[in-house]
């Protein structure tokens, strides 16, 4: 029998506790979850005979220690910045363990003490950071192999709602950390480098210089820039590609529109504005605009964005209720607080919708016999609004390494990504049986 | 015989130290100079019989502690963040201290043990803080005596290039601290208040929402929002005051063309450009616009910016030397330091160039019979290219305020502003012996 203690069982658990409880009689495991919050930890184990459901405050050494005592393997489903301390105790207790967030500069300092102990810290094994990096190595292995040089790597991903439940103007709902897409892009210009020149954009402008992706079967998404492309140059060992440029998928038009609010200064999580609590969402759009005893708010904001009246822009501001007279009712909240809770209340999921993971590869690189270009892109849809696609593309890989590496499958120590043949292979083949699948094909070779 | 010492001999103390050792003889003063750089102490005492020069590290406390011995009144011309060791010693010494810089939360915090060992922090006595809270203190508390009502209070300030040494493009040239003037609006949203609604602006919108503003006999300035307008409603008693905006004055045009760079991305100080040390200043040009194997950088810029080529804004980009194969020749630098070096070689002070200081308010109230406005503005232009009209609006008020405390005539204790009836009076009247004089007029009463 192996233990397995999953820490956090929130939103994105859900399919990884799902997966480890069907294979816990097969492969022999007792799954412990342990949260916060007992009554989520209960709702995910279901009353599994394999699971047990424990509160756990994993930022408590004592109740850390107890909690580690007799685990084979730890999944640390935490917010990134709580992996460090359980990750420390992990390699002291000779434990792996298993995240999906991005390695911080103090996980990787733990490599040595990782590999002395012989166990491995798998981390950026989600969906972005994860299945990105597991398909898009997978093809760059294959161009190795037949010694092409790759001259462009082009990767977007995006978590959007799926078009049976596509039913506003934005084409777009939260399927994810709601903060998160508010300030999305801000803390520095986004960097990448193109045909050998390296380019920046300031914040200000990045939801303007967007790219447009067609999908089959999908239609058009758009496509902005990422913080830093640029060290993704390193982890994919690409130190002298040319073009190197990642970004996130909204369907097109979005950016445009979301541009507005940017322009206005919305998204400033900075400052707090005076008195937020008793103003009205109109208030708040007319403390970005230019005083005027007379005008509307509406021809004010118009006018000073330059949009026409007849422009379909409009009717996504107005729609999101830019310009009603409910209240705020949040204290000395930032503009983006407050615009996050303006769009909780418009973009949030129906208890039936379902939502849409969306990645796209671009690959262009030379072989002896010429230029070639390769496209690989995946499209999922969620089961329901627990199981979600990104529950399911966030917790299946994490998942399916848990059980690689209590089977052996897995013998890599030391802290990782999952760029590695004897990872990436296996999980992308597990994966398509869930129905995470990529479609793979060449097209007409083209640079700039 | 009374001991000044000064501490810090750079471009502000030049005035300041010649008034000083100006009226040493008739006041009864020594004046000392301190300052890292002994030759740059010895050039501003300027071997007067009165004066001393001497090295000093004010960081040191061991120098510090003995350039402090046998000393009556300290004025402290470093940099804002270091006045606070300097000050602490001075209470306990019992020493009075003046400093041109705005009150920082620590210097705050010294007004009790000011005030119990019985003597003056006085700060934001320079031109901007300074000039401007004596003129404005001035005429708001005539206001007062009428028990009028203040409605509305804007207050501009510009330090600019004369009239007669004004021959570029720009109408602007560094007469301060370059990099401030790079780096201005950054850190968050204009902050300000009109007609009782609170309005912000976002950095990328700051210059383009400019007021401009007619000078008898200098014609028309332009002002954008300076950081935060809000917190001078207490300093200057007026918590109600429906509207309060306070700028930064340029010449006409400067802003809409200092926007493009803001557009750009040029200004940003927060990440470094990767090899900035081999790029032209063409190629950095190029790191902000999109990626295009055939157009010329010109174009792209003309085009991403949406400038006519007719526009004159674009002779302005043009002649800063943007599209030049000039190596930038800076490691590791931001685009902010590129471009701050880039604008040196074309907005430097020549030798016999004289600067100009430019300060304008704007006061309407109500008294019992009706509403009132009065316009308050002083332009005073530099001597020299020592005494210039910064070092003189900066250094003058600071040494008359020495005179007057070592004299008793300022009897105040504790952490002050010279918005004290005591303070201003004497010291405007002192300033208009040397030219720097404010110009009160009332016109028709007009709010918004």
């Amino acid at each position: 029998m192996k233990n397995i203690l999953v820490i956090g069982a929130g939103r994105s658990s859900s399919s990884l506790i799902k997966y480890l409880l069907d294979h816990a009689e097969a492969e022999g495991w007792k799954v412990s979850v342990g949260d916060m919050n007992l009554d989520l930890a209960k709702s995910k184990v279901n009353g599994s005979a394999h699971g047990e459901a424990f509160e756990l405050n994993a930022l408590d050494e004592v109740q850390r220690s107890k909690a580690l005592l007799n685990v084979d393997l730890v999944v640390s489903m935490l917010p990134a910045r709580f992996h460090i301390e359980v990750a420390k105790e992990c390699i002291e207790k000779r434990i792996p363990i298993i995240t999906p967030s991005y390695i911080s500069e103090e996980m990787k300092a733990l490599d040595e003490a990782a590999k002395e102990a012989g166990v491995i810290l798998l981390n950026e094994i989600g969906v972005d950071p994860g299945i990105d990096h597991l398909s898009a190595k997978k093809i760059l292995d294959e161009i190795d192999d037949q010694n092409g040089e790759m001259l462009a790597f082009e990767s977007f991903t995006g978590g959007l709602i799926a078009p049976e439940s596509d039913d506003n103007p934005w084409n777009y709902k939260f399927t994810w950390n709601p903060r998160n897409v508010v300030l999305a892009g801000q803390g520095g210009a986004a960097k990448f480098i193109q045909e050998g020149q390296y380019k920046y954009i300031p914040y200000h402008k990045l939801f303007r210089r967007t790219e447009i992706i067609e999908i089959d079967g999908y239609g058009k998404f758009e496509g902005y820039a990422n913080r830093d492309s640029l060290k993704y140059r390193d982890v994919y060992g690409l130190e002298d590609i040319p073009t190197i440029y990642r970004g996130t998928f909204r369907r097109v038009g979005f950016c445009r529109a979301w541009n507005y609010l940017v322009q206005l200064g919305m998204t400033d999580d900075s400052y707090t504005i005076e008195d937020s609590e008793n103003m009205s969402y109109r208030e708040f759009t007319n403390a970005f605009l230019a005083y005027s005893r007379h005008d509307s708010v509406e021809l004010k904001l118009r006018y000073q964005l330059k949009i026409d009246q007849d422009d379909p822009i409009y009717d996504k501001l107005e729609w999101l209720g830019l310009f009603s007279e409910r209240k705020v009712g949040l204290k000395n909240a930032t503009p983006a607080q407050i615009l996050q809770k303006i769009l909780e209340e418009k973009w949030s999921l129906k208890d039936d919708d379902k939502d849409m993971i969306v990645m796209w590869h671009r690959f262009v690189y030379r072989v002896s016999d010429g230029l070639k270009e390769i496209h690989s892109s995946m499209v999922y849809i969620g089961q329901d609004d627990v199981y979600t696609a990104m529950s399911d593309t966030v917790g299946l890989p994490v998942a399916i390494c848990a059980k690689m590496i209590l089977n052996g499958t897995i013998k890599l120590t030391g802290v990782r990504l999952p760029i590695e043949k004897e990872i990436y292979l296996p999980v992308l083949k597990e994966l398509e049986t869930f129905g995470i699948k990529f479609n793979e094909k060449e097209v007409e070779a083209k640079l700039y």
